[in-house]
């Protein structure tokens, strides 16, 4: 017993080090969605789906401005519904004939039509009005060519290695792979960063809710816009390549590439899969 | 030293239990993402951003569909640049009218031009031609009820516990709250779900890659479709409600809520916030 006591101190000592290491991490493991979710109520059911990667919390040093808007009528264009129904039947088939385009023409487009494709792009909803964010056209030779070398660096990783077998595969009746020579022979490149938050006038972050699903909606918006005037695209998302482009294009870190849209006629050669479109029946469920 | 010696075996097996202990925890702690990229390349800069949670793995019983298809010259029209710049314009005046609208009328709307808006909608471009959407249309006024009741409960919630004062503070300008009656009010809703995965002929499951993107973008060329038409909505995302209003429209577990629009004519009475949108200079970067 007396050699117990004798050594007791310093096993307590080695101990109490111990547990309050196996302490310290425990904590530090607790999952941050825990976190999150401890100022809602826990429930079964509860869906995170609809939460984006919206930076939201106190972590930031967020604020927000005080705004008092006015609110004003809405009157909008009422038409017949002989109108809406020829609206959206014409309407329809001018969309209808849009398709991602992987052969551009070099011509050059006019400015000003890219410049109001933009500004429709512009005119999506987003969270909370927040209007997250950027659209960067590049249409300097030398840039496109740097872009193009980035992305078919990465997607050549991608390709080869990253997105198996299985996606490749999936991709092979679009005949897509690493080669994007459209890069260098479109007139321009519309690359589409989401602004993962904004700043207040003070220079404080303000947060930008569902900023991936309203520059997405926007994009659908500038597809359409781009179709209008008889533009074609191809909507691509390297994978890997938005920190390299972003700082090539000299882009704050608040900002992400969500999409890169290579714009322009189609060239005399174009082709497309001949790919049909799902029925009406398939996609919509009536109730 | 001798007391050393007779203590040291229980000791040292005391150590090894606990930093066994420490080890099997270090491992368990090892982020999964580190995993994930151990098929690809490690790289410092490597962007996370561009995935979405398109469930693309080996623990799917994942196959895919052979297909050969052809590929078929692209021709579509053509416009003079007058011709261009003059739809750009007009394409852009008619979506900068369009906003989101709360005040929605109880008239119904024709059933024809809902089915032309979701046929538009179904021409998006989705990741590897998956078309990963299903648009739900309720009309009955019971199932409305049902889902206004359902979104009530959660939007409460959400906005006494879940948002945040912040949050809460940013939509005020917009007066927005839990009380949603044009739930009941609306003509229709449309409630818009993502399909995270498919069906192969086989009953095999099938990657529906950046289903998310692909979708919202199918939404932005929706909300066009609908204000061509001069039909208004609002997009909203009602936080938690997605597993219950799945349930109540019985839809498969592969499909999960990404948006809710209630959809009509604007009410008599219908106002809207006077908000202003960014100017083009504030959204686009020429280089």
């Amino acid at each position: 017993m007396a050699v117990f006591s004798s050594l007791t101190p310093v096993f307590v000592a080695v101990l109490c080090v111990i547990i309050g290491f196996l302490f310290k991490n425990s904590r530090r493991r607790e999952p941050r969605s825990k976190q999150k979710r401890s100022d809602q109520t826990a429930r079964p059911w509860v869906d995170e789906d609809l939460q984006d990667d919206t930076e939201i919390s106190s972590k930031h040093n967020d604020a927000t401005e005080e705004e008092n808007l006015q609110h004003i009528p809405y009157t909008p264009a009422r038409y017949s519904a002989a109108e809406m129904l020829e609206r959206s039947e014409k309407f329809y088939s001018l969309m209808n004939l849009r398709r991602s385009v992987r052969f551009i023409s070099p011509e050059p487009v006019p400015k000003e039509v890219i410049d109001n494709v933009i500004r429709t792009a512009g005119t999506a909803p987003s969270g909370a009005h927040t209007e997250p964010w950027t659209f960067v056209v590049v249409s300097d030779a030398d840039l496109k060519h740097k872009i193009r070398e980035i992305v078919e660096e990465e997607e050549e990783i991608n390709y080869k290695q990253r997105m198996g077998h299985k996606w490749v595969h999936d991709l092979k009746k679009l005949r897509t792979n690493w080669v994007k020579d459209y890069l260098d022979v479109a007139p321009c490149l519309i690359l589409v960063f989401k602004q993962t938050y904004g700043f207040l006038s003070g220079g404080k972050k303000k947060t930008h809710y569902y900023n991936e699903i309203s520059v997405s909606i926007s994009c659908g918006i500038l597809l359409a816009a781009l179709q209008n005037v008889g533009l074609v695209t191809v909507t691509t998302t390297p994978l890997n390549c938005g920190p390299q482009l972003r700082s090539l294009l000299q882009r704050p870190a608040n900002e992400k590439l969500l999409m890169l849209l290579p714009v322009g006629y189609p060239s005399s050669d174009a082709k497309v899969p001949d790919l049909k479109r799902k029925d009406l029946n398939d996609i919509m469920v009536t109730v």
